[in-house]
């Protein structure tokens, strides 16, 4: 058998992602950027192994088997084997000694580190690992840009998860998606960020946002203009302080994009909702601490749960301020939280910071057996 | 002293008026739609006194003394006095006999029939009242639609409760305000239309709709095309549903403006939030029993409380439905909600229908000596 083992970082878009203009391939109906986070507290690690002894190609996510069986996941199979297939050819025909890996069937044993419960979207960093891993079992010499644009089309958020610091992804023109990858704005240590995820407790069940985004395209009024108009605009804003590392103008336009996409939720039909009371008190929150200055800013996908995004020499300010609201969950002190202010809905926090990209590990999620460890 | 009482309906808006382009003469960015309420449920009575004993202009609203020196009221008066002072030219030219009610100073009287608990705007009705009574107590020739300016730069909404039954506010385009004003669309029995507002408790100090309008339209993006595409196209389609009694359309378009509106409010920057999760529930309950046919349209203005409008054929329908959330407010059954499903964040239930316009009436609010009674 031959294997290899990757982890893959989550990520969370500072500009959204919210609709698809080809809905196979994963064609966006505008770019989008987000900030990678650290695989030292959140990530997927996946092995992936090839072997002549293998039947069929095989799935486990969590330490249960999945159906690898679906248009997405098989799309990007085929998209490896034959970049893969290409590379054999090419070493085939230099006379050069290779593995036939591209015939193999594969075994890919995938664990997050992060529970459900905290209900984070799995998909990007899940899909991540596994195009990013068997890019690295077959050898690839595509960078992460070109390997992106597979990974996008199993979760479209995936392609920004191949690479660490702050990322685009350019929504691309053509019609086949193949300029439609991320790209890497800086390194994560161009500029030292931290983030805390707010956990909030939702009783409801959630519009996936899958059939969620289809259907603002389909519905919403105001949806031409934040496609067409405001986030184009944005995107280049936002590169720039992300070069310029203006933290008060990133957050600025953060907050409104996120603000934004949950609007053209709400002017869906029937609208959509993610943001609970929970979530509003807490943005209530964050502009009240930002009035003497910005310090914190915040962002929420499409659930309930906050992403705050503050630098490094605010974190004891940010503790400080968050302690009446959420002092009840919180580790650094013994505190209790002031009662009134308590946001009861949140049930989790996650500190953690910006982070690399996918990498090559030791660890091993697959036994001699071909099984799961 | 001379005196008059009359009374004033509530109005809620269908197509909503979100967004000043004048903020002094109140013109607004849109055209806007509404639906004027029975008086026998909801309504601003007030008494206007005029009386040369009377030293100075005086207002008590429920009980209480007002301060009557405020822009907006002083140029209602002014307006109204300088119609009546242009009659009492017209008519001593004539060698007719008159008072000289311009030059006398008022007193008013006003109360409400529905308590503030019922968290409904009463300025609408307030303004309405007010100036419709003292153009009533001046005799004034002109037609509701032009009384409707005055009450206008009182409040925007107020010129809609000039009219009964459905009823236009044209934004109009002229700088000093002439052409916009308030125009009936259909008589009150054109089409018999129930209302249910639901009012919800809120904890929150909401955002005051003058103050969260003029902050939409300077930080929105996505409000451009609202005012520009959206409304304009909206209104025209609302009239000719209103005119064809086409309640599933109406039940459409009242929802969808509703949803864009708070859209408009959420993509403000900071965010304003009016709806609350009660909100959201009773959004998903009337989608749910919309699936099997239109039985309801939900509207919400700049505050948590729904208003349901349906067809008089349908009450038995929406009663039944909204029984499990509502069960605990209702007086027509004494079976109690089911639990999972009830709407505890909504704490009154208000029955009434479409209804007329201004009217004089017998009651009276001021005694022999000019107060209150």
């Amino acid at each position: 058998m031959h294997k290899v083992s990757v982890t893959a970082p989550v990520n969370i878009a500072t500009l959204k992602y919210w609709g698809k203009r080809d809905t196979s391939l994963n064609l966006p109906t505008n770019s989008s950027i987000s900030v990678t986070l650290s695989q030292d507290d959140l990530r997927t690690l996946t092995t992936v192994g090839a072997s002549d002894d293998f039947k069929e190609d095989k799935l486990w996510i969590n330490g249960k088997e999945q159906n690898l069986d679906t248009p997405r996941t098989q799309s990007c199979l085929a998209d490896l084997r034959s970049l893969r297939k290409q590379l054999e050819q090419e070493l085939s025909s230099q006379g050069k000694d290779f593995k036939p890996l591209s015939s193999m069937k594969l075994h890919i044993v995938s664990e997050n580190n992060f529970p459900t419960a905290a209900g984070l979207a799995s998909s990007a960093a899940g899909f991540a690992a596994l195009v990013f891993g068997i890019a690295k079992l077959f050898e690839l010499p595509q960078d992460n840009s070109e390997i992106s644009k597979i990974a996008r089309k199993g979760s479209g958020s995936a392609c920004r998860s191949l690479f660490g610091g702050y990322v685009g992804w350019e929504m691309g023109k053509l019609g086949d998606g193949s300029d439609s990858k991320a790209v890497q704005i800086a390194e994560e240590d161009h500029w030292d960020m931290k983030a805390l995820i707010c956990v909030v407790s939702d009783a409801k069940k959630e519009v996936p946002s899958t059939s969620g985004m289809q259907l603002t395209v389909k519905t919403s009024d105001l949806f031409p203009i934040r496609i067409n108009d405001v986030v184009p605009k944005r995107y280049n804003e936002m590169v720039e302080t992300i070069k310029q590392k203006d933290f008060e103008k990133f957050a600025e336009l953060t907050m409104k994009d996120s603000n934004s996409f949950h609007a053209t939720c709400l002017d869906s039909y029937p609208p959509i909702f993610y943001l609970t009371d929970t979530s509003k008190k807490i943005i209530s929150a964050i502009h009240e601490l930002n009035s003497q200055g910005t310090v914190v800013a915040y962002t929420f996908d499409a659930g309930p749960n906050a992403v705050l995004y503050y630098q490094p020499k605010d974190e004891e300010k940010v503790k400080a301020f968050l302690e009446p609201y959420l002092g009840h969950l919180n580790e650094w002190k013994d505190g209790k939280g002031d009662d009134e202010k308590k946001l009861d809905g949140v049930s989790k926090l996650i500190w953690t910071s910006v982070g690399g990209s996918p990498k090559i590990v030791d660890d091993c999620l697959i036994g001699d057996n071909g099984e799961p460890l």
